[in-house]
Formats: structure tokens, C-alpha cells, sequence
């Protein structure tokens, strides 16, 4: 059900998803690269110039040329900021990052807490506002679920049950969005490697606590019914989750990745699994992947990757997210802000 | 990239949507439940009264009311061929059925074939053919994985390797797509319930051969990178395919259903496993799940159900899977045709 209305919309999407490259384009170059006919980019570009979302300029094109405006995305029309916290041997840390509406990266700011509770998270968060008072959105990330906006099953005791969302908007009045970490890394790897047409299982091993992983299957991120797609933690080892966690150190572990592996193949079929978290060497895979061989065949086996770190893709997974709730707030209404990752 | 052509192309395909219910509608109810305006319906529904896919008539619409004038698919402008061919207890066999532009079934003929080659399937086609000539899409069903087109992994040894699709399209030059039948059952499935904020896997466990399941996620069929997703007879069972095999039977299967069900829970997080196949009871499932529970939380367990035949949903699967080829063949440029299940 398309009127114009909900057509002006998604063309200025378009506009916009170009400009996020950072670039400045001239009204033609617009229009070549969206498909948009030069009239409605006047149009729009006009409009996004009033509201302060685009800045326009005259710049000489060549040496001799006359002089073109081009348009750029303002940097300081609204900022996101990406918060995530996490527990790693031993240490409890929340980082604050606040983002350009190119995905810059304008401060960034880490900080040990213990405990690590909802008010440690709201400190953080005002510092951040305190700093920039054109954030428009909050994207949050948790090492646990995040069902509703709401933390469970975290590692982090006093953070457990925590209304996060509701809390931060209830405060800052902003569109608070809360998932699981593991999805914004596979996420911020997908676009930025931009890999619409594949399925990628990001595999993340860290010694001492459960496995995660998640997948996004051409394009579609699969969350699952309550956010605990992707869990290999809880597949049947033939012992307790103590036991498991126990285990969960080299090289007593390689047995149970690999027959983690095994079901992520055989139910997922992905082109690509990208192992990650310091119980895994790079060195390892050559091995895990020759006994996946014994169950699955050659002709459906993935690639095998390792990355020492996910961060440069939490950040980008969290970005995009916020970029996705934008452009979706913008088709539908003000109301479906916060969507679902 | 919007241009008015394509909002037109889209707008039609809404129409049809609606009208592929088998109902008939005046051009207000049309609008209204389009959302389109009346002039762009009456130019859409004249267009397509002119190409012959509608047919408009005159109606009383009440006891005393004027005469207006009431739309409905022309149900003999096109029919669609399915074809499916099974090997069920030693019994070959090929489907062949024709089905209206509303998914009404006009023609339905179950053959048995020894052997059920290349020829067998060309001949039930033929057939078919010469009863509807105005056949404009031919979709097939294997039992097999069916990838780009050619039939792998075959119970049927003599239709190993066959290019099936490229056969039939040289044959009888229209568009033929190939998928495996799980794919087309869960979608069928997906299609007739209307559950398309949901995830439901299909659960096949037939005696004697190795299971499969499919799964649409939230209205996308997980289909894999060469369409081996969901293939839970090369989870690791610790034996060989062939002990897997002769262990396929009741009750010895219960073990590696159990083990199967724990790797769906756990990578997917459905709301439904769907059970069918003649190696599993109704009774069984409550044990079943007593027993996922052993690994699972009680809050991520999906509800369990069993269908004793999945024959409603392949047909169904079938014809809504030549209606979507045949809305993003109209959506993008007739190459795209025989999409990707």
C-alpha cells in the first residue's frame, strides 16, 4: 500500500543512505546513484537542508569549472549513543561511545564499576548526554538476553532483571534499544563487509562462560522466538551446564566445539563460520574443521575464519541498528522507534 | 529506488494479492483494503480486464440497490503445474496436479513409475500440458536437494545428477523451478496458517531414510548456502550414516530425535516443532519434550505438535511459491523468474 506520502519517505531514505558514506555529492550525482529524478532531489535535498539534517555548499568542481553546490550529511545535526558493559576475567566495564550520523566515532569513554548496576549504566549515560545533548537514539548491548528490554540471564549478578530500556528512556526521554551483544557483532560484520546474499555464524568461544552464537542469513538476523537463537551452550553434551563450563578451557573444550560446529552446519548451512573468544587459536580450526568433515560433507562444508576481536564490529553492529530504527521510524510512525534487531 | 513505474508495478501486485482469495470485490472494496486510491483502481483493474487476468461484471449487490460492477481473477487465464515425485515403502511415484490462479486444484494424477527417470517426469508434464495448455509456470518438488535446478542426493538412484529444471524449460519453454519438498511443506505451512511473525520448523522423520526439517523464520525460508540447511541426519550421533540409518526405526529413533530436537531448540529458537513422518506417534511428543527439557530452560521450549500429513501444505507451499515468482517477475524484469525458494 504505497501512496506518495510513504514514496517521499522511502526517497529520502535513499538520499540518506547515501549521504552515511560521509561523501558530498553533487544534485546530479543524487540523482545518478538513487535512481531519483533531479527535480525530486531539489526537493528532498531542500527540505533536509531547512530541518539541518544536510548541509549544502558551492564548491569548484575543477580547475576551471563554475561553481556546484554539494550536499554532505551534517555531523552535528543528532549523534547515537552506543553503550554496552561487559565482564571479562574478572572485570566489570561499561563503555560509552557516542557516533556521528556517519557512524564516526566522536568519544569514547571506558570505565570499570563494581558492582556494575543499573546506576553505574545511568552515570555513564549522562556523562554522555552531558557531552552531547543532540543524541537522538541509545543503542544498548548486553552479554546475556535481552528479552523486551530487559536483562536476564546476564553474568553480571546485580544487573540481572534490569528494565534497562524503559529505565534509560523513562530518564533521558530518547529511543532506548537493548540487544545482545553477539547480534550487534554479526550485524556490524554484515554491513560492513557487506555480504547481503550470504549466511554468517559468528561463533564466539570465551574460556569460563557459555558459548553464543549468532547468524544472519541473507540479510535477516535470526534472533528466534525469545532472543536464545544461537545458544550452543544448551545443546546435549551428555553432561550438566556445570560440567560444560568446567571443560570450557583448552583443549578439553574441542570436542564439544566441534560438535557445536556440526549442528550449526547441518541446521544453518551458512557459507561462512567466523570463530571468535580467547578459548580458540587461530591454528585451531584446520583441526575442528577436518572432524566436522566425519559427519558433514565436503560440498556443504563453510569457510573457516578467525577474528581475534569483535569490537571494531560491536560498534558498527550498533550503528547500523540505529541507522535501520531511523529509516524505519521514518517509513511507519514515530511509534515503532525502537524496533526489533 | 522507487520510480513510478515500479509503484505501479507494486500496486497491481496488491490487487492481485487481494484478489487471489477467489472473491470477488467492487473497485471501493478494492480501494479500501488496498489502501490505493479509486482512479489508480479503476486504471489498474481496467488494464488487467484488457490483458484478461480479471474479468469485471455487473452485480446487484443488494435486494434493491443499483448495479455495480464487481472484480475477480479470471481463474482461466494461466494454471500452474506442480509436479512431485516420492519413493514411499518402495513405491515410485509422480504427482503431477494443476492449480488455478487461486490455488484451486483443476487436475490431480498419481502415477507409479519403475523406474522414475527423466522420461517418467517429461511424460506426466506432457500430459498435463496438452489437458491445460494455458499453463504458465511449472514448479517441482524433490525429496532430494534440488541444487540450481538438478536433482542431488537422490532416493531415487535413477534421477541422480538430472537437470531437471533446464529439461523441462527447453521441453516445454516456461519457467521451471526446483526446490526440495521440506521447503515447500514448511511454506505452505507458514502460507495457510498466517504466521508470519513466527518460527516454525518442520520436523520429517519418515522410517528408513535420514530425517530433514525446514524452517521459515519470521516469513523467510532458512534454505542454507546450497540448500543443505536443516539437514539433522549429519548431526553427530557418534555412528555412521549407515548405523544411523538402521537405527531409524520405533522405538530405537527416540534417542536421535531427542538429540535433533535440543540442536533445533538451541540454534533456532522456534515457536513450533512441527513433527510429521511415519516413524513418530502423536503420544510421543510429550516424552520428547520431557526430555528436551533436560537441556533447555522451560522458557525457550517451543510448543510441540504433530501433523500425520504435510500433503495439503506441499501443494499449497507450491502454487504460493509460483505466486511469489510471479509478483517479483512482475516487480523486477521477467530474468528473474525462478527465484530462490
Amino acid at each position: 500500500m504505497k501512496d506518495s506520502a510513504a514514496l517521499k519517505r522511502e526517497n529520502k531514505i535513499q538520499i540518506r543512505r547515501l549521504l552515511r558514506s560521509g561523501k558530498s555529492y553533487t544534485k546530479q550525482q543524487i540523482a545518478l546513484q538513487t535512481g531519483l529524478s533531479v527535480a525530486s532531489c531539489n526537493t528532498y535535498l531542500n527540505e533536509m537542508e531547512t530541518t539541518g539534517e544536510v548541509t549544502g555548499e558551492k564548491q569548484k568542481l575543477h580547475e576551471v569549472g563554475r561553481n556546484a553546490m554539494v550536499y554532505t550529511l551534517n555531523e552535528d545535526f543528532e549523534s547515537i549513543l552506543c553503550l554496552y558493559f561487559a565482564l571479562i576475567q574478572g572485570v566489570k566495564s561499561v563503555t560509552a561511545a557516542v557516533l556521528s550520523p556517519t557512524g564516526r566515532i566522536l568519544h569514547q569513554q571506558v570505565r570499570r564499576f563494581d558492582p556494575l548496576d543499573a546506576a553505574a549504566i545511568e552515570q555513564e549515560s549522562a556523562a554522555a548526554f552531558r557531552l552531547f545533548p543532540n543524541i537522538s537514539q541509545v543503542i544498548v548491548g548486553t552479554p546475556s538476553i535481552a528479552e523486551n528490554g530487559v536483562i536476564r540471564h546476564s553474568d553480571i549478578p546485580e544487573l540481572e532483571n534490569v528494565p534497562l530500556k524503559t529505565m534509560l528512556e523513562t530518564k533521558f526521554r530518547r529511543p532506548v534499544f537493548l540487544a545482545n551483544d553477539m547480534h550487534y557483532k554479526v550485524y556490524g560484520y554484515y554491513r560492513q563487509e557487506q555480504i547481503s546474499d550470504k549466511i554468517v555464524t559468528l561463533v564466539n568461544y570465551p574460556s569460563g562462560v557459555l558459548p553464543g552464537t549468532a547468524t544472519v542469513h541473507k540479510g535477516t538476523l535470526l534472533t528466534g522466538r525469545n532472543l536464545f537463537a544461537g545458544m550452543v551452550g544448551f545443546l546435549d553434551y551428555g553432561m550438566s551446564l556445570e560440567q560444560q563450563i568446567q571443560m570450557l578451557h583448552r583443549p578439553a573444550a574441542e570436542p564439544l566445539i566441534i560438535q557445536a560446529s556440526i549442528a550449526l552446519i547441518s541446521i544453518l548451512n551458512p557459507h561462512l563460520l567466523l570463530f571468535t573468544g580467547d578459548l580458540l587459536l587461530e591454528s585451531d580450526l584446520e583441526r575442528i574443521r577436518a572432524a566436522c568433515r566425519t559427519c558433514i560433507p565436503e560440498e556443504y562444508m563453510p569457510d573457516f575464519a578467525f577474528i581475534p576481536s569483535t569490537d571494531q564490529y560491536y560498534l558498527m553492529g550498533m550503528y547500523w541498528k540505529a541507522m535501520d530504527i531511523k529509516d524505519e521510524t521514518a517509513s511507519y510512525s514515530p511509534k515503532n522507534a525502537a524496533g526489533k534487531l
